[in-house]
């Protein structure tokens, strides 16, 4: 499959000043919500690239993974919806909790093209070509009741959360799996007891507490790789 | 023990215009290479506190981990020592690689009380009172040839680096151990090839290419924790 790229388009950028292939060389592509693959640099100028595609290998595996993750800070949240994405996360449910500032959800990050610029940026990075899913849920007892009993079907679901009367984390999971992570200053009693009330185990790592940006991969590393 | 600390300390600050307790509200505190605990508060006004700290408790486990760490991004290096400070790494070794951009090694979050700043900041998050030792080695082969095998003397050693050869990362690892984590783009194969001699397997997550700050805390929850 032939495709041509001209500049200012973001890809013809990133090839032509940071990549800076000869004709010949190959380069690892993906068409989104389809497989990845090689494409080969038939022709290079100062401003546009030729390049012959084929896409012949699936997208790397998803986890098997439904993220409950309580609003972060809008800065944080930005990293963090990428690095979820390079992970492989692909449901991801941002939701509200007593100790998320109201303003995180006025964010302009939240915006649908800014949320797509994140994971477009997670994807290019694990080589996916996948999009998650992004949902936005302001509020929590509605979400909780209404919605999780449907969500957590036939799956595990975890509370992360570092008190003493948690669980160890555990590991090597394969079944699909729903995890709660809190924001900063963690889940009020209440939130946790909702959740275990909806069948929710509350495990931690350790004593260790952890940013959101730092827990989030750990996490997905004890338990999913 | 009884404490007190004005304006502009940045402990008063933070407990005076974050935290704002009340006489009799405790604070969990810790004192550097010592033990951790609780502050009660006797008095606060509105530039200082007075505190009683009792230290009664170890603190956290350090993770059994030697790090070599490739000299990320300078933006990217600072969080990256805060979180590894965080999970409780004691020992990393920032070092140099073909793909490691030398201007990296200019930047100003190098000098020791940048350093510093970033692992006060680790500890205080996760708790901790035992700082990090960071070790500077700007030449890779010397560090490799001439210092690395009395730091692997009986520790198991690994490289992280996704290829096709490497084995799949182990977990609950508890032995004394070295991990070597590259460059953006990877360590080149020469470096790969004088780590295996040096006894070093190469260890990998799976397909997808994470960023530095991303792989870290994976890494560490699938091995350590």
């Amino acid at each position: 499959m032939p495709i041509s790229l001209s500049m200012p388009d973001r890809r013809a950028q990133h090839i032509l000043s940071v990549l800076k292939p000869e004709a010949g060389d190959q380069l690892r592509v993906g068409v989104l919500g389809n497989k990845i693959g090689l494409a080969k640099v038939i022709r290079r100028s100062d401003d546009s690239v030729e390049l012959s595609i084929e896409l012949n290998q699936a997208p790397p595996k998803p986890l098997p993974l439904t993220l409950l993750l309580a609003m972060p800070r809008p800065k944080v949240f930005r990293r963090v919806l990428q690095s979820c994405t390079t992970l492989g996360v692909k449901q991801i449910y941002l939701i509200n909790s007593y100790r998320v500032e109201k303003s995180y959800w006025q964010t302009p990050f939240l915006q649908d093209n800014a949320i797509e610029e994140q994971l477009l940026l997670g994807l290019e990075q694990s080589r996916d070509s996948v999009l998650p899913q992004v949902h936005v849920r302001k509020l929590f007892k509605p979400f909780v009741e209404d919605e999780l009993p449907e969500l957590c079907k036939g799956k595990i679901c975890f509370t992360a959360h570092p008190t003493e009367q948690a669980i160890p984390c555990p590991g090597d999971i394969t079944q699909p799996s729903v995890l709660a992570v809190g924001p900063e200053g963690g889940f009020i009693p209440y939130e946790i007891e909702k959740l275990q009330q909806m069948g929710f185990q509350t495990i931690s790592l350790g004593q260790r507490i952890l940013k959101v940006e730092t827990a989030l991969p750990t996490l997905i590393g004890k338990m999913f790789l």
